[in-house]
């Protein structure tokens, strides 16, 4: 089962796609026809704020609606605009940085780094599948792309150990994390060339985390304009998934909700000889495996 | 006038506080006893969301309520628990790094930046005044403190002009700024080491920005334990107010609400000689003219 956070005929709800499904289940609505009940959640944070229960309801909510599909609640997927699975989180997004060994020697740098580089990005960036990267010809000359798998936390936490990390992830979603190269180096700390509006394309979805057996085991592509750029495994993590969480959280309490991009592999534009920048019209196709492919264009 | 967001009697409230006065009035209790209505906010967020319309009824309340005074709606000051004036921020804080010139050349670097340097501060680090700044101890051995005046963003904008940023900024508060230089070090991008939890104290109340005539001119100082550490003015800001906002908006869009932190002067623990680190039981005292003071003690 996949989660996504969807438009249809006007109206932004919380959907599930079956397992190699092409339809969409509009959770709340088929929740109501099934029984008259509204427990189902109106926006993936209050998803994710219901914890387990939330997975038992909607797969009961799944199944009765595939055996009783209708119109109201069972969309074709391509009939719905998806949006960023969580349009607008309440935080900036956790974002790692260096944390495959051949992307931090390209950028230039003999220094691959002995501890997670953590910065941020604007909840302000945050776009889904499809919708449009600005391009910001005004401020940056350098665009770049960043193909990264995140992970979005269900369960607040502190001090959280390695061993249980993978308690606290509710499920996994693709980041490109759009960098402005130029603003990056001039203003010495990352935040202000990685959080120009539209800078975080998110989605297509979220799979939640049952359904991804090993996270630190899954095959990651970038292609630009169809041209493989990036092509790593997430086995090759400097900072594996539970590693990113048990730094973190040591004085930092994880919410849910909370999303960290994973640091993104060797291949990125900047690292090209000469480097080879985005342009308007551009489209950029993030795939992880067993999760999806998050595709966005350049433009005005 | 100065805005707080307190706690009496179980209930969270936005008040105002009428100059040169010590007592506090509850604006949402205050208008409905004065005409039967409920515009006023219940949170700073909703009072910032208002725009101009809120001072003008705010004021109105206000005066009514000196004139009818009553124990529902009138509380002394010291009555009352202030809380940070913004407790959640909806997005990480922004924060100006080395933004006077003899903080930048203390801090061991001969560089004092040509270009604006952004980090930001997770949500969960806030806390108000007189609020317990936990110590941290088992994560960092070097926590420092950084007083700091700081904006409050009051209109959405993108690309906002030098000239017209003071029409942007709702009021200004102070911030601590408080640091764990040796996470800051290690993991290179400072944000861990300025995100631990309670590591942003911020109040003890907002002061509207029609209040404050020249914020590029005021005194600010900060004492450990009555010892005055930094001695400073805004007006030796490297980049001031007008140009920070300028520089962060030309690609990003600030919405309502948005809080930042200007940069600290001279004087933080990391740059004497030896360096001497916030312990448990110090008391910090943040002071900016026109603005107020913050004080907060160290804790378990």
């Amino acid at each position: 089962m996949k989660l996504i956070t969807a438009l249809f005929d006007g109206e932004t709800f919380v959907g599930a796609v079956p397992q190699g499904d092409d339809r969409a289940v509009h959770l709340r609505r088929a929740e109501r026809t099934m029984d008259g009940t509204e427990t189902m959640p109106t926006t993936m944070l209050e998803a994710i704020a219901q914890g387990e229960a939330f997975f038992t309801r909607a797969q009961e909510v799944v199944d009765w609606a595939l055996r009783h599909p209708a119109p109201e609640y069972v969309y074709r997927l391509s009939d719905v605009r998806l949006l960023a699975p969580i349009p607008r989180p309440a935080k900036n997004i956790f974002c790692i940085g260096k944390n495959y060994v051949d992307h931090a020697l390209e950028l230039g740098g003999a220094d691959v780094p002995e501890h997670l580089i953590v910065f941020t990005k604007a909840p302000t960036t945050v776009i889904g599948h499809e919708e449009t990267i600005l391009r910001h010809a005004d401020v940056t000359d350098e665009m770049d792309y960043e193909g990264e798998l995140a992970v979005v936390i269900g369960k607040q936490g502190r001090a959280i150990r390695r061993e249980d990390a993978l308690d606290y992830v509710f499920g996994y979603t693709i980041i490109n994390d759009v960098t402005a190269r130029d603003l990056q180096e001039r203003h010495q700390q990352y935040f202000l060339g990685k959080s120009l509006d539209t800078f975080c394309p998110m989605g297509p979805w979220i799979v939640p985390s049952k359904f991804v057996p090993n996270p630190n085991d899954l095959r990651i592509e970038t292609r630009v304009n169809g041209e493989v750029r990036q092509q790593a495994n997430t086995k090759q993590l400097i900072f594996s998934i539970e590693s990113i969480i048990e730094t973190i959280s040591k004085g930092i309490t994880l919410e849910p909700g909370d999303i960290i991009a994973t640091g993104t592999p060797a291949g990125v534009g900047k690292g090209m000889n000469p480097p080879r920048f985005l342009q308007t019209g551009d489209v950029i196709e993030v795939t992880v495996e067993g999760i999806g492919m998050l595709r966005n264009k350049v433009g005005e």
